[in-house]
């Protein structure tokens, strides 16, 4: 049943395990469901959890969603099990969806970034899917709230910065933008997704997946990160390098989410 | 409230985030609460979350175990808080413990192990504490049981063993026992600290906390596992190397721990 409560034997409780999603809706419509499915479904299949598309898709459509702009959560669980890191042979996973109110936006939505002195570790095996192991992220995002910052880059300690605590990274040089491949680490983000495949060409940028180290994103003519709450958002300052207001690629990018999001509305 | 229902807001559900212990209980009396305790309230100081040791002693204390061998579960989650990394201000921590059979020991209890191919991330911010991101022992534990085998070492990816999958790992090399520090990757056993602290003393063997390879363990005169639920376990075959029947530096240490947990029970 959706929504029920969590036993204190449901495997996510117990050891993260399970997967999840953070979706946007605006107007009552959930934005991009099927980029968020096609990254559970993938999660599913790396953790050997039966995938639930269907009843993941039927969840999302029966909800009553009352705000005029809401954050959702959709939980995987493997579901209950006995004591002890081997799942059940034959889990029942179970999905669960709750409903958050989005976030303000500041009216300068540029937002102030450290480098986080909590590293993302290297793991092929759980890199690109959206897991319920998040220590790394609650521990940076705890660093950066006591230094005043919005968000932070975290890199694998040697200098290649693979995501933000909560949004994928892009470095603007030129026509070009550069985000670092999510194999090692990071989440495989919808929206980064909707650029790398749609919105670049649209607007006429290049894109290469890369390494991505810290000192090309403090020499880069602007940074950009994103994620499903807060789209496509410019990085004013990262530590005490500052970026310029303005810059064309950006804007540009930013117009043409905003017109994919209209889209999806059907307006 | 101890074993309160866990909402759908609960940190340990969304990211794992909270801790837990595996204590094991002989004739209705908890062996070696204090060390659990101990490495509890280290993860609750790595993790930012406020201790809660009197309240966890009492919980122990208050319960009533109804059979002669019993696994407990005691999990510290951080509590509710709003959807997001960033864990709340000021967090109200969720003591939970449930109470499990304790499994069956088979007549001959050496364990077959296989090297796991999936490797545990060196991550020193989560090293050695018992936190609730368990996915790469949900994954080997997976991997393990499809191979038929009870246990697998871990290494880091490099040769370097880390753990077993829900274990402690030494190597015997003459009257030397050899187990990896647990400051990259792995977790501080309470009977792994029973070991180095006490028990090799006892039984007049050495200890060195360093590097242990995986060809060094393929070498040794014989490999052990050590966990709150098994205590001292043999390895009778790591993959194809198979380990002798008999060895006086295993047998000792199993001898000084059955003596100790008999002073715990007050026998």
């Amino acid at each position: 049943m959706p929504n029920a409560a969590v036993s204190t034997d449901d495997r996510s409780f117990l050891y993260g395990d399970g997967l999840f999603e953070t979706l946007l809706a605006l107007e009552g419509r959930v934005l991009w469901p099927e980029l968020h499915l096609d990254r559970l479904m993938l999660g599913c299949e790396r953790l050997g959890i039966p995938g639930q598309r269907a009843a993941a898709e039927e969840l999302l459509a029966s909800l009553e969603i009352g705000e005029p702009a809401a954050v959702l959560r959709l939980s995987l669980s493997r579901g209950s099990g006995p004591r002890g890191y081997a799942p059940p042979e034959f889990s029942e996973p179970v999905l669960r969806l709750t409903q958050h109110s989005a976030p303000a936006l500041p009216a300068d939505s540029r937002v102030d970034v450290v480098l986080s002195p909590v590293n993302v570790a290297a793991q092929p095996l759980l890199a690109g899917i959206k897991h319920c192991n998040r220590l790394e992220q609650v521990l940076a995002a705890q660093d950066a709230r006591a230094r005043g910052a919005g968000e932070a880059l975290m890199t694998t300690g040697d200098g290649e910065v693979q995501c933000a605590i909560s949004a994928n990274v892009f470095a603007v040089s030129g026509r070009t933008l550069i985000t670092p491949p999510v194999d090692r680490a990071g989440v495989a983000g919808t929206r980064r997704r909707l650029v790398l495949e749609r919105l670049a060409r649209q607007v006429g940028l290049d894109t290469e997946v890369t390494s991505l180290r810290v000192d090309r994103c403090r020499r880069a003519d602007a940074l950009i990160l994103t994620n499903s709450v807060h789209g496509i958002r410019a990085v004013r300052r990262l530590d005490d390098t500052d970026f310029p207001g303005a810059n064309d690629a950006v804007h540009a990018l930013q117009g043409a989410y905003m017109q994919e999001v209209r889209r999806c509305l059907g307006s």
